[in-house]
């Protein structure tokens, strides 16, 4: 007999996106279901972004529906249709998880900033007082520049090849937290803290994200790239003795508060746990 | 590392009822489709009927979806709420199983009375000519009422609690297929096929579905009451020397019709597969 993973009394964690064959939720966190007791499946599901809001209205009338992830392209959807957000979702203006609220609504919250801040602490990192960089001010970006902020850098500059998109999101960093913000070219000189948060590195032959010249070996390199190796940038990084935090650390540490938002009180949420439901 | 039966690139296949933790397909699916080779899983949404129209609005939305089993209480809904439905399902009124169409909609069928009818044929019982008797004019009655009066009864009865809803079954029989068909007590005599469709053997102390004094072993007597041993109903006539087909015939039976309007042309989707499937 094959193992059942699935019965009639699963509850349901979902990810929504556009494409979503390449996420590893389902079987990450299927996996730690397993290993943690719960009788519950991760499963994607492929929405194109016209039927996104109808889709969400949907699914939330499945009561056994534990939460939903949601990724590119659909996260700043998910914040405008959630008909709730905490308050780092609302600064950010995107949600990458939605709960099912008792009275019907789901709540939208944002994790992945809060994960890449995890690992760095997780890795022995000082965050506070760091002049930071964010190259790239999309959902990730502006979730990681918000994350940055809240937990106390000095500075955190934002680039990105849409300088209106950097602009609109370094005012409200600046507004709603109190950090200086501002839109900078590409480049590491000056920043010990710097953080790609754009594609580049995700298809060989890609451009560097950010010019590297003046990079010192104090500075922290964090990637949101997931990806088999090293991607170019932290390599380049490692070579010059600084300290590198690929994608993976930054999803990883995103499964502990993600099951604190979900409610999942007992079980083993850490990074080990993640490290052994990924089998590596 | 555990067994990953579900990744991003799954499809998904739903059984959407309220209950639904008790229904079988989720572990019987999933374990089809990886035997056959299939990513695909099945899994279980929890509705009530309220919710039910716009559940499966919104679940149409998600592109990889492959199809969607409906149970009770939502069999009457789902062929009202989706956009086409095949010929049989449009005569018996219910539908229990969806599939997208390129379009946008769901079509809906109705396979159990299929199941039902399948399930004799492999056991090689006759049903052309026999006097048939259902008792249950619900959802599942009336599937395997329009299967029997299609596959050549002579005569379709029907006995039900409620007796007008007996009455309009047997009407539209009548009408839409011109087998006769009319609604008599429950009681076995005169009858050589005999169907327990109503609810009545599920719990100890049931009473029996009916009265079975001038029972002959030339009946079959079929019942869709999924029990771990026999029924009340088929262990007396089995007593009596009768063909007695249990409800897990008809569900076994009705994988191959399902997979076949799912499209999915390729792998064993027989009732030794099936019974491989759930381990038995």
């Amino acid at each position: 007999m094959l193992p059942r993973i699935v019965d009639g009394a699963s509850l349901l964690f979902g990810i929504v996106g556009d494409p979503v064959a390449q996420v590893r939720s389902p079987p990450l966190w299927s996996a730690l279901f397993r290993r943690n007791g719960i009788n519950a499946v991760c499963v994607p599901f492929h929405v194109h972004p016209p039927a996104f809001a109808g889709f969400i209205s949907g699914l939330r009338a499945a009561e056994n529906v534990l939460g939903l992830f949601v990724t590119i392209p659909h996260k700043i959807a998910a914040a405008k249709y959630a008909g709730a957000l905490t308050e780092r979702a609302r600064k950010v203006g995107t949600a990458n998880i939605l709960r099912p609220l008792p009275d019907g609504r789901w709540e939208g919250d944002i994790a992945d900033g809060v994960g890449f801040v995890l690992a760095l602490r997780a890795s022995g990192q000082r965050i506070e007082g760091r002049r930071a960089i964010v190259v790239g001010a999309g959902g990730v970006g502006s979730a990681i520049a918000f994350a940055l902020a809240e937990a106390g850098v000095a500075s955190v500059a934002l680039s990105d090849v849409d300088q209106n998109r950097a602009k609109a999101l370094a005012q409200r960093i600046a507004v709603m937290t109190g950090v200086p913000s501002t839109v900078v070219p590409a480049r590491a000189e000056g920043f010990d803290l710097i953080v790609n948060a754009s594609p580049l590195g995700m298809r060989a032959g890609d451009a560097m994200p950010l010019d590297l010249a003046g990079l010192t070996a104090e500075a922290i390199v964090g990637d949101v790239v997931i990806s088999a190796t090293l991607t170019p940038v932290l390599e380049a990084a490692r070579a010059r003795g600084c300290h590198v935090q690929p994608g993976s650390a930054m999803t990883d540490h995103q499964v502990a508060p993600v099951a604190a938002f979900l409610g999942l009180e007992t079980g083993d949420w850490g990074p080990a746990a993640v490290r052994e439901a990924l089998g590596e």
